[in-house]
């Protein structure tokens, strides 16, 4: 399947400033998890389907720079796209945009696992490979805005 | 046994306040969680050892009344404790005090069933005689500072 | 100005989930708040202006009653509308419900001051007649899905 | 002045947990923050001085590993220590550490940069030479349990 995704976007809200009157730093872990959840409903594996599967995608590491503050009420774009993927492994890069100003503001990268709910490491190969081929067809495919 | 319960304290962190430059609201009923279970862990059924016998108190309803702000790194007091216990039902009261100050922040209460993991309410004195009991023997018991 | 208000539309995000399965009740607070600030930009009024203007509007009481969970990736309708206000003090309520069910989940009423930046109340009809026009055009109009 | 620092402790929080049924990752920048705060709350300038001085650290790059989860009402031992400091950046690392376990679940990092209230990079040795020379004497001093 050739798929088109779209990026996704979202306004800061008030509860996620802090007394700096900026985004707090943390958050921005939040939203890449709502823009990979995002991505994901684009293909035929939205996460919510995949959990239904049994599989879990925990977090094995995380980071983030953050190259410009983003404000309350400021529309961002968050870009996500799949760099790496081994059938138990996956690898997402992340940008945030400010929408207005089409500043880049933070980029990050998240490192999951994909586990079976026992906690045991999964081939999606070998177990699901018609989710695992859908991942494949999505691999480096970075998002329109 | 007779109980003597300790209010819970705790600082203001600095990722929840926002850019008015005070702790968010919000962050008020994650507190009263928190002293709720700090509350609990002092009885002879942690909410741990709660949930481990199958039962979840999932909220019925929440309220806050707002008198003062708190700051970063504010020490504030919590206290809760439980006004109304019928064996399927909770009601506890909250009172969030700087304690550098004594005065009086915010006010809440909670009110929140007895489940069992399936969802359906149970009545504890049958259930678990020994819980209701200990529970019973925490009713309007206020904690000390 | 004759307004028609749209309702705010969002999903469950996943970190807004807790070990129960559901969302945790402390971010339906956010949401009112998300809500009445999706409100607020449908007037001449958007928060940010009204900050700009020196004007806050901390949180004087919050209240909720759940009345059913919601659940990660769930898309949630939240209807907020302006049912008191006089001036220096606003009453808001809400409604969350399930877009896919159209069951009601949560209902929830927020009530706000309205001060300046050094904290005083202020009486918008006298400091900001052209906004306490336009609150008043609002008052009580309940938002379309 | 010979600094012993200790560790930051505190439980899970039940709100901090997703359907996962674990701690959700991102609260674990949060936790740095707090541990950070604490390890300066033991120094001559506590991170609420160094505001009140007209100085903000706001965050340039932040990571973290995860090799263990924890779950509600773990109790963890956070260290934080600063690895790098040249009077306008610092980096701290961080360890989470299940107090029970002994277990190593999380490490992380993050880079802060040193700026005046305007939002300009301060050199911290000639702006304020007391306080450079009070981080200086805690650079790479880890915290005792």
């Amino acid at each position: 399947m050739a798929y088109k995704i779209k990026a996704y976007r979202r306004k800061v809200n008030y509860y996620e400033t802090d007394k700096m009157g900026i985004t707090h730093h943390s958050n921005y872990f939040r939203w890449f998890e709502e823009a990979r959840i995002h991505f994901m409903s684009q293909t035929a594996y939205p996460y919510k389907r995949v959990e239904k599967l049994g599989i879990v995608m925990p977090m094995i590491a995380a980071s983030a720079e953050y190259k410009h503050p983003t404000f309350f009420d400021d529309e961002v774009i968050i870009k996500s796209w799949l760099t790496f993927f081994n059938g138990y492994k996956t690898t997402l890069q992340f940008e945030v945009i400010n929408a207005e100003t089409n500043q880049l503001c933070v980029t990050g990268e998240t490192k999951t696992a994909v586990l079976n709910a026992a906690g045991t490491p999964i081939r999606l190969q070998r177990e699901f490979p018609e989710m695992y081929e859908d991942w494949l067809s999505v691999l480096g495919l970075v998002p329109e805005d």
